[in-house]
């Protein structure tokens, strides 16, 4: 399944949606409607998925082959909306956490990275993890606010991203998998003045806005392999970055692994898994994001991030 | 004031309480016996301390010059308690976001910490930020879990903490200690194995239960200079760090101050000001916790986190 936080004129809170072809079913008031236990916050469904999967497949079995528009239960109070006529927010508008992140993921990304910073081209022997802050969480389709008082660098990061689903600590690398709710893609657009200022990465990391995700989570059932998924990021159309994740230096199953070791992951935790090569600071010559770019995101099987870049 | 967050037999939801004395008031509780207006919750007094403080200055009023337990309005219903008689959480025992570290903010810090690492003896020109996951934080008196499975490094970091208590971006270094709620005591008890493993700090700074805080939270009126302020760590009662506020790279406000670039700083948010001298990595021979160690961290105003090590 697909699942959105969106946002209409009548209920602006983000709340949980169903998506299935170019709809999204408002999952609370599908509930009532059918009388089915149903969540209304993304957070409440990844924590108790298994509690709430009957109901959610009640809904799915009422629409049947049709589209949720043409199930009179849904048409009739106006809960199904086409996705276009809906405000998509962040998958998870308000983490608890910060948004776990890997960096020097792909290897081909640790060369470029090497080439401009002096550092060594060998990939990291371990994963190198850092955080980005809750405030930094963007939607699908937010712009990215640039303030040149604040920093004149801001790259762009195309990555995938596990929705981690359940509570988990010292798990294995073959166990780690069954503790991912589902994927999203993620832009973990960066301040790389500031991430090279203040030597460790969270404060380049962190800017209000610079972390959209989206447009909705894919449960893991739906990608059973996210280790062959393409992975691009265009800006204006042009390709910046093609990768495919397979190219990954430590699996999503290594990263959760290593991460849960002595230290719990809880349901609705984001891990960020790395961005492939093709970044900004390390073209010829460097290039950065300035007002009226427009970012596209993609990651196979999931879907596009859109954002427009605009000057603060 | 002092306010902590505890735990009772009959309550055990870490909840609000106002210590005075050697003795601890349930807000909640004493503000339907007054029928004043008062929140449950630190996390909700931060937010909307200003709407909540004349209730609080009734609690205090009642009381006058006598004890708390001497108020026969709170002695009958049972909501002063001792100190000693109830279970003390960390004052914020789930924080919204990642904890918000600075690391380097000391120069005799940075200063052993090159000779170990073979890294600049300068003081970092920017602050170095960092952050410690939620679920690291720990009560004041709780115990530091060593998992030889995970690290045999586990060292210390006493430090001063000041509690954000108001939304706040790009805030000058001027308007800065205004932003400021009040002051805890932290250690940010480090894996340095895994911090040098990882590169980035995070997992190393991360393990479940790696952020005693406490015993309260000093409102910030209560301290109007913490840059002056006594600071210590004792392992089994023998000084390991001793120096003084006065001694951070940078200041309390600069460090507000450059968070807050393009970044929101939100109530409740905790930044704990790095470490002096002393840590355990750096003496020789290098000195980490063991299984029936007992570290205790001071801060002057403040008060004392006393946590023992056992082996998990």
């Amino acid at each position: 399944m697909r699942f959105v936080s969106f946002a209409t004129p009548e209920l602006p809170t983000p709340h949980l949606g169903l998506v299935r072809g170019g709809e999204v079913l408002d999952v609370d008031l599908a509930g009532q409607v059918l009388n089915v236990r149903v969540p209304d916050q993304m957070q409440e469904l990844i924590e108790n998925y298994e509690r709430y999967l009957p109901g959610l497949q009640a809904l799915l079995t009422r629409a049947g082959e049709r589209r949720l528009s043409e199930v009179k239960a849904f048409s009739d109070t106006g809960i199904a909306h086409k996705l276009e006529a809906v405000e998509l927010a962040a998958p998870l508008p308000r983490p608890r956490k910060n948004v776990l992140c890997v960096g020097l993921n792909y290897s081909e990304h640790v060369r470029e990275t090497a080439e401009v910073r002096g550092r060594s081209a060998e990939p990291p022997s371990e994963p190198v993890f850092f955080t980005k802050a809750p405030t930094s969480v963007n939607g699908p389709y937010g712009t990215i606010g640039i303030d040149p008082a604040v920093s004149s660098e801001i790259d762009w990061e195309a990555e995938l991203a596990a929705i981690i689903g359940k509570t988990c600590k010292n798990v294995s690398e073959e166990e780690a998998l069954q503790c991912v709710f589902g994927y999203t893609v993620l832009n973990d657009v960066t301040a790389r003045d500031l991430q090279a200022r203040h030597k460790q990465f969270f404060k380049g990391k962190s800017l209000d806005g610079s972390c959209p995700m989206g447009p909705w989570i894919v449960t893991a059932d739906e990608l059973p392999d996210p280790q062959h998924l393409d992975i691009a990021l265009r800006v204006n159309g042009v390709v910046k970055q093609q990768a495919n994740t397979s190219q990954m230096v430590f699996s999503i199953a290594r990263l959760i692994s290593v991460l849960s070791q002595g230290m719990t992951l809880e349901p609705g935790d984001i891990l960020a898994t790395g961005t492939p090569s093709g970044v900004g600071f390390s073209r010829t010559p460097p290039e950065f994001l300035k007002a009226g770019d427009v970012m596209e995101t993609e990651v196979e099987g999931i879907g596009i991030l859109r954002n427009p870049v605009v000057q603060r």
